[in-house]
C-alpha cells in the first residue's frame, strides 16, 4: 500500500450490485478507481456510472472512470475490492495479480464463511482482508446499481482458522476511515470470523430458504411458520459458531429477524441466481460452515437438509435448462 | 360385525384411488358394497366401474353396483371403508352413522399416525380397525381408477396411544381373509401403530420432500442430495417410532429406499392435493407423529421442518387462489 500521507487507490473486481455501488461512491468522493468489468463496458462507456440509492441517487460521467476489459491491463492499485460471485473464483488466479501487484491488499467482498481463502492461495497470506456487506443493493444494467436498504460493511484482517483474532491494523483503520470518508457506512472488526459468522445468521435461512419456498424475504418473514423455521435455522448457526469459538450475541437472532421484518421487500442475491440459472453460492454459504461446525463437533440438522434441498434445485434446474 | 357363515357386506366412504380400487375389487368377488359417492355418481351410473391394474384390469357393468349419494341412505354393513382423505374427517358424523349402524365396523385407510381416533369419536371406542395402504394408485375419473404399483393392506386394531397391541382378533383374521378372497394383498398385523410408523417411514419424507421440490418420487431418489435428505428424515421416524415404543427393522430404511427405486415414477396424493389446490394432509402425516415424539420426548428437527415449509407452501396457494 503507499505510504500513509498519499490517497488509496482502488481495483474494482466484480462491478455489480456491491462492487459497483462502493466502487461508485469511492469514485464519485475522488479517488482513484479502477473498474474490471467483464460485460458492459460499451453502455458504461456511453452512460457512465448511474446509482440510485438510499443514501442519494449520483451519476459518474463516462470520462471521469477508469474502465478495463482485460485483467491484465488493470494497474497496481494499493487496495483491490474484490466483488464477484465466489462461484467465480476459480478465476482469481487471471483476476488479481495484476492489480493487486507486489504490495497491494485484497478486500474481499464475498460471501460464505471464509471466501478469503482463494484470495490468500492466489496474493499469499497477510495480504488479504475481508469485509461482510449487510445491504440490499442490485444491479440492474451494467453500471446502474439500484441500493435498496442498509448498506453496512463489516471489515477486518483474515486470519486462518486456527489463529487468533487479528485485531485492528493500521491499514485497517486506514481502509475502514478512506470508505468512511466516501460517505460508507464501514465499522472495522478485530475478529472478522465472527463477522462472518453473523452475517451467516441471516444469509443462511433467508438466502437459503428464498429459493426453497419461492419466496421474498418478506413473505418469509410474515408468515409463521418460516419465520419460526429462520429463527431455529439461526439457533443452529449461533450454536455452531459457539462451537468454532465464535460468540454471538444473546439477542443476535431477535435483532435479524427484526432487521428483516423492516427491511424492504427483497429478493435474496441466491434467489436472483437461481432465477437466472446461474450457480448458487453453496459451497461458501452452506458446504463451510457445515464442515467448520462438523470439525468442531456441531451438527446443524435443518442447515444440512436446507443445503441438501438447494442440491437438489441447483440439479434439477441445471438439468431443465 | 354378521355371524360368521355369513358373507361381510361393505359400505365404501370415499371411492377415490384407495377404496374405488378395493371396493371395487370386493364387488367384483360377488361381495355386497355400498359405494357413498361425493361426486360423479352420474358417470359411473353410465360407465360403471373400470379399474386399471397391474394385478389385471376389469369393469363392473353399472347395473351390479350399489351406488348412494347420500350418506343417510346408506344400509347398515358390517365393514365400512373409510377411505376419504384425513382432512375431511370433520364430515365423519355425517358420514359414519347410517352405514356403521350398531354394530358395524370401521376399517380406516386413511394417512397418519392415528387417523382412527376421528373415527372413534364417532362411533366409539372397540368398533374401529385400521389399516396401513402401501400402494400407488389413482383416481383419473369418477369410478375410473388406475392402479400402477404394489398393492398391500396391513391393517390392525385400533387402540390407544398407552394401551398395548390389541393382538390378531377374530373379526380381524376375518376381514383379513375376506379381502385376500377379493385378491387384495391383505396383511394382519396385531400392532397397528407399529405398522403406522412403519409408514410415516415412506409417507413423510416423500409426500414432504415432493411438495417442497416439486418433484416426482423418481426425481427424488435418483439425485443424491434428496436421496440422502430422505434417508436422514427416515431415521428421524424411525428414532421417535422407537422412543414411542415401536421398534422398526435395522433395515427398514435400506428396504424403504430400494421400494422406492423400484417404484414407477408416481405423483404422490400429497403433491396431487397440493397441484389441485386442496388442503394437505399435514395434520396427520406431520403434526401427529411430531406431536407424539415430543412426548416421548423425541425430536425430529428435519420433520419438523419439512412440516414448516409444507405449512408455508399451504399457506401461499391458498393466498394465490
Amino acid at each position: 500500500m503507499s505510504p500513509s500521507h498519499h490517497p488509496l487507490s482502488y481495483a474494482i473486481i466484480g462491478a455489480g450490485a456491491v462492487g459497483g455501488l462502493y466502487g461508485g461512491m469511492l469514485a464519485k468522493r475522488g479517488a482513484e478507481v479502477h473498474f474490471l468489468m467483464h460485460s458492459g463496458i460499451d453502455e458504461v462507456r456511453q452512460h457512465g456510472w448511474r446509482v440510485e440509492s438510499v443514501a442519494g441517487d449520483f451519476r459518474l460521467p463516462p470520462e471521469s472512470l477508469h474502465l478495463h476489459n482485460d485483467p491484465r491491463s488493470m494497474p497496481n492499485c494499493d487496495v483491490t475490492i474484490l466483488a464477484i460471485k465466489s462461484t467465480q473464483n476459480h478465476l482469481l488466479g487471471e483476476l488479481l495479480p495484476a492489480a493487486t501487484g507486489q504490495d497491494g491488499v485484497v478486500l474481499c467482498l464475498q460471501n460464505g464463511l471464509h471466501p478469503e481463502a482463494d484470495s490468500v492461495a492466489i496474493v499469499g497470506p497477510g495480504r488479504v482482508l475481508g469485509g461482510c456487506c449487510f445491504l440490499c443493493s442490485n444491479k440492474v444494467a451494467p453500471g446502474q446499481i439500484r441500493h435498496l436498504d442498509y448498506g453496512r460493511i463489516v471489515l477486518g484482517e483474515f486470519t486462518a482458522a486456527d489463529q487468533p483474532p487479528a485485531g485492528i491494523s493500521d491499514r485497517l483503520q486506514r481502509i475502514t476511515d478512506d470508505l468512511i470518508a466516501a460517505g460508507i457506512d464501514a465499522v472495522a472488526t478485530g475478529d472478522l470470523w465472527l463477522a462472518r459468522w453473523r452475517k451467516l445468521m441471516w444469509n443462511i435461512p433467508f438466502n437459503g430458504l428464498s429459493v426453497a419456498l419461492d419466496a421474498s424475504t418478506k413473505q418469509l418473514i410474515d408468515t409463521p411458520e418460516s419465520a419460526r423455521l429462520a429463527a431455529a435455522i439461526m439457533g443452529e448457526v449461533r450454536d455452531a459458531a459457539a462451537a468454532c469459538g465464535r460468540t454471538l450475541p444473546t439477542d443476535a437472532i431477535e435483532k435479524t429477524l427484526d432487521h428483516t421484518r423492516q427491511m424492504v421487500p427483497y429478493d435474496s442475491s441466491m434467489r436472483l441466481d437461481y432465477r437466472a440459472g446461474r450457480e448458487m453460492e453453496l459451497a461458501g454459504i452452506f458446504a463451510a460452515p457445515l464442515a467448520a461446525a462438523e470439525q468442531a463437533g456441531a451438527t446443524m440438522p435443518r442447515v444440512e437438509m436446507l443445503h441438501q434441498q438447494l442440491g437438489f434445485l441447483q440439479a434439477h434446474r441445471r438439468h431443465r435448462k
